[in-house]
């Protein structure tokens, strides 16, 4: 079966999907995105995706009216012709086109890109994986907290751990570990759970944001602190979040072994409450 | 006339020259760039472009072969084609296409890129003008080195000068000049020229290589020192360079007057030695 995607305003098939060559979000990655995960046929926190896509937009002064009943409406309606179970929705908003220059003119169309994708999860089940990953120099823009597509940095990062045959990398900036090269780090310690706090420095991740809430709920003793490499490598747990990853324990950083390489009680707990959040969540 | 580009191996239509949405140029600017100028229908400096072109390309990977021969004889196609006098060839290479994934396949194709467009240049003869610039925080990744297109920082500098009805952004790292948003930046005091040195902090401008070379010849004295704003502000002269803006004089930096907003004698002798060498260059 063809896949379709949405392209500014119709559906096209996948394979035609193409934008023009001044599309600033080509020629100046001048465009925000967002990954919204969809399981069991269901979109997962949409709402939280959609107020940071506006963040987003608003930070750099895209033109771009979200519609949440609109585009909820397009998500749908790929999830079911392209037959999606478990996957993601990509959303993609340029500023538009026009002759390069850097100068962007005022009233361009945004060029709007959608479509999904099957993907598989790693849930809290007999299956339930931890990952091994590397640290590397945070080299991003100052503007990590903006969903854009300026991801050369995380690719050169990303691709290094590849090489190494590692999940991810683990960034780190000024000696503070800032999130990972496509998710949001948690470490746990005495009981105590860190994550990074909301700054210019990391994205503020949605599923970093839904956790929090359960961890409140839960009674958990939480600090939104920064913490060290060496933090991390003494941390009792260490996990990632990312809407792509849900919530996946970290085994081993570089060459340090975390928790014997056995997946913790409390990561083990928190995914398990998160993963029952995400069953629970309304279609 | 339709104005014709070349797009992965073939020439086509200018409003027909599109590429795939999951082209990984457009989704994670995994992408670098060239700006080569045009004077007088011949190519400048083009050797040195393709020179840096090359260590884009390798730094980050990226498996094209920089052919020179060829990739010139496209140029001169285009120039011609297009009847371009005075302009620039843009080029652009990005890793190539596959579905969204940040770690990128070996193997890939690359796609290739190459328009021209008309473009008057600013040249010292009776019309040479002065600009006026402000200066903002350098909030470029670490790798500013590398000509590549996440450009959105310099994207939101160089926005913020225009609507202050200003010619570029000159940007600031740690309390230093590093560059502008798209040229080198220059300041002469005491009848010394300075100028950032070349490191990870800054693109080494093909113009400012070329300017050097000049100013060595000349016997100015010269250093690759990198300075304050306040020493910029107190220059006796400042320019920028680029292979668009060739040597253009800056004569109000914010809201300080440089020279008492009058082209100096140095910035006009240099600008008129570089300019002699572009008209002296080989067809």
């Amino acid at each position: 079966m063809a896949k379709y995607v949405y392209l500014n305003s119709r559906f096209t098939k996948h394979s035609h999907a193409k934008i023009h060559i001044e599309d600033r979000g080509l020629q100046f990655a001048d465009s925000v995105y967002e990954v919204i995960p969809i399981y069991n046929k269901k979109l997962i926190d949409t709402k939280f995706h959609l107020q940071r896509l506006r963040f987003s937009l608003s930070e750099l002064d895209i033109e771009y009216k979200v519609n949440d009943k609109q585009l909820i409406d397009i998500f749908c309606k790929l999830i079911n012709t392209n037959n999606i179970k478990n996957g993601i929705i990509y959303l993609q908003i340029t500023r538009g086109v026009q002759q390069r220059s850097h100068v962007y003119k005022n009233n361009l169309k945004p060029t709007v890109i959608i479509y999904s994708q099957s993907k598989s999860f790693n849930i809290p089940d007999k299956n339930f994986k931890g990952v091994e990953v590397i640290t590397h120099e945070d080299l991003r823009w100052s503007r990590a907290d903006l969903k854009t597509v300026n991801l050369l940095p995380n690719i050169l990062a990303e691709n290094l751990a590849h090489k190494k045959n590692k999940y991810t990398a683990i960034l780190i900036k000024n000696n503070k570990i800032t999130e990972g090269a496509h998710s949001n780090i948690w470490i746990i310690k005495k009981n105590k759970i860190f994550t990074h706090p909301v700054n210019n420095d990391i994205l503020k991740g949605v599923t970093r944001t839904v956790l929090k809430l359960i961890i409140k709920k839960m009674g958990f003793i939480f600090k939104e602190n920064s913490f060290t490499k060496e933090q991390l490598y003494k941390a009792d747990e260490v996990f990632l979040t990312s809407s792509g990853s849900f919530i996946t324990p970290i085994l081993k950083i570089d060459s340090k072994t975390i928790n014997s390489g056995e997946i913790g009680d409390i990561t083990l707990k928190l995914a398990t409450l998160y993963f029952k959040s995400i069953k629970n969540e309304k279609a």
